[in-house]
């Protein structure tokens, strides 16, 4: 039997959860949108209001050294390169994931000239889809091919420039099998670049292990890095001499102050470095990236599996109209999970005035992310039990809760 | 005679003095430096405080909606707009410089078929040549041409698709002729895209009366929107239906939250935005941006005039050996003042040391900006005056203010 007490009990024995009181949890609110946007670590304010009052304020101009404001993105990329696998110098933090896409699928396309197709998958997350359309709506010959995810490997052909995937769907929660892929990819002389947006801080990711080639990631879901937080790039450590920085600013120079004419690409992985960056936002990435220091990865995959367990075994117990839409199979699934259901819009709308935040996808999707550092057992028997409710009283079908027209 | 005590008539007589105070001047400072980092407005710490403390840590994914997250790139790009002279449906807030420069030539590109060059001078700021190089290289058949500025007119032929200029020049702060060369362009079949980063917040600009095309700035200079802050792009409103966004990410997306798996520009300028942007950084340059609500724009030109034309009486009557770089008409001269001097690093360390930023550019350039805003005449007495005990004491030559062999 799975009750509220031994929920407790698996929360007191978490290793993770004394992660948890270092991020500011809303009263009587059960967060499930870390998948999103991830919650505030308690530390974000001081450091910022340091940032903004000490440094701007007195520092000025001379806090890009001597506050190591210029130094952040590689900075805060050797911290990410712990959570996804990567060497520190294979990965940087800017720009967002969109322009980090773009820039890794350009430059893709230039490291094998002559194959003139980016590969992926229609259900790859849209805005990952609509830049790889833009790319080649620039490249006279080029071409965007959508295969299913289980027909890319047999869809490998010597016209493949590149094969970009997200590592995690982003409606289903299904992992994909970066190691195999990228395999299959490189027997076909093709390049692997995977998004982790969902996957990196909640899924172990290993990308040296895959031999991954690219990647890019979001800092503002799993990572905790704020609203609109920089994202981040990878790119293989035997590749970065090799590669061409497509939109090649100055932060990617050899000689940034030296106001040369001519571009000269920086060594590594700074030369995919481009213009400047904020360090307010920075900072809050690099202060939500200082907690992760000290977590054990082998235990995110643990108890994000647990967790998950838990959630889909108390939904299907006790709501019998929601169906799932994740994997079963919790090594096949990653941090969060979905539910189908006719009135989704109006379900999660109820569920949001009951005091659980998830999501809602159309047409008919309930998103609910478990953020392995800060939510537990209990949070998510209480939210299964809030769930309960409103799907058996049936408050979903208030008039309040009707989706409107045009949802933003 | 110039005196302490007639410039510090000139700042009780000045209608813009009231702005001085809004911002935070660290005692015992003259700041010469807001030509690239503007100063911090008092109001910004509690703005990113609440944006925060409360926003973000109570508010989480809701405040995309209920605190306006979301509209910031249009909402504070209208802002922008009235500062260099364009309708607020013309302006958005996001990316950096860099990167709206590349999607804005590469949009050129596209909406200029069979045109196959960039022109631009060789003395635009650097990371614009390094841009425009990079787009160049990544589509084939296409030319980076540089011609002098003073020779782009004559330059213009048939095979021009975009002219690229710096309003200001970074360095000698000259003022290029935005509606000459922009004329000159439209009657060659070109277009005209124009970075404001020099000029906007201290040079009148009028990008509509020129008819300019195309433009992008910068948010952290006399914006003073803080370190890294959101930059902005410009497209004339007759363009923005016609134009393809080169990077183009689910915020340029007709139905962001549809989740389409086809990309469908967004009507107008919005088409232009790629990724997440920071609501962070957003909301320091939206809070910089209210003081200008209340400036009279007339005015900046007049004592950006006046500021600079008494900083170059001063340092011609007291220090001999610095040479004007800057143009000597007030009217073609934006809002810094640079001179040249041999030991030009080593000045600008000692002018340090004795509390005066400005910065130096090599091989022997010392620029001093001069914001409008916040800088008064009795700045620029004191700043003279400390300039001048520098060069007659000729404290720079001493070991500590030397040159290393790479300066960054």
């Amino acid at each position: 039997v799975i009750d509220r007490p031994t929920c407790l009990a698996r929360d007191l024995a978490d290793p993770l959860a004394r992660f948890r009181p270092l991020f500011h949890h809303p009263p009587d609110l059960i967060y499930l949108e870390g998948n999103s946007l991830g919650m505030m670590p308690k530390a974000v304010p001081a450091r910022l209001d340091a940032l903004v009052s000490r440094e701007w304020a007195d520092g000025l101009i001379r806090s890009w050294n001597d506050a190591g404001w210029w130094d952040m993105p590689l900075r805060i990329g050797a911290k990410i390169a712990r959570l996804i696998g990567a060497h520190p110098d294979e990965v940087a933090a800017t720009d967002s994931t969109s322009v980090n896409l773009f820039k890794l699928l350009a430059a893709a396309t230039q490291l094998r000239p002559g194959r003139r197709v980016i590969l992926t998958d229609p259900d790859n997350f849209p805005t990952d889809l609509y830049i790889a359309d833009g790319l080649v709506n620039l490249l006279p010959g080029y071409e965007l091919r959508l295969r299913p995810v289980t027909e890319i490997a047999a869809s490998l052909d010597e016209t493949i420039a590149v094969v970009t995937l997200s590592h995690v769907d982003y409606k289903t929660a299904a992992i994909h099998d970066m190691p195999a892929i990228t395999r299959a990819a490189h027997a076909a002389g093709a390049l692997a670049l995977w998004d982790l947006s969902h996957s990196a801080g909640a899924v172990s990711v290993g990308l040296a292990a895959a031999g991954a080639d690219l990647a890019v990631g979001c800092g503002y879901k799993y990572l905790n890095g704020g609203p609109g937080a920089p994202a981040y790039l990878y790119v293989r450590r035997d590749h970065q001499e090799k590669i061409r920085a497509p939109i090649s600013g100055w932060w990617g120079h050899a000689e940034p102050f030296a106001f040369l004419p001519r571009y000269a690409p920086a060594p590594g992985i700074a030369r995919m470095l481009c213009g400047t960056q904020s360090p307010l936002a920075m900072a809050a990435l690099d202060t939500a990236l200082d907690l992760w220091a000290d977590v054990d990865l082998a235990l995110l995959d643990v108890k994000r599996a647990a967790l998950t367990d838990l959630f889909i075994t108390l939904v299907e117990r006790d709501c019998p109209d929601l169906r799932l839409a994740s994997p079963r199979d919790p090594a096949a699934r990653a941090s969060h999970v979905s539910f189908r259901h006719e009135d989704g819009y109006a379900v999660m709308q109820a569920l949001r005035a009951a005091g659980v935040i998830g999501d809602f996808r159309s047409p008919d999707l309930l998103r609910f992310g478990f953020t392995p550092l800060y939510i537990g057992y209990v949070d998510v028997f209480d939210a299964a039990t809030r769930l309960a409710l409103v799907m058996r009283e049936e408050g979903y079908r208030r008039a309040e809760f009707r989706r409107p027209a045009r949802v933003t």
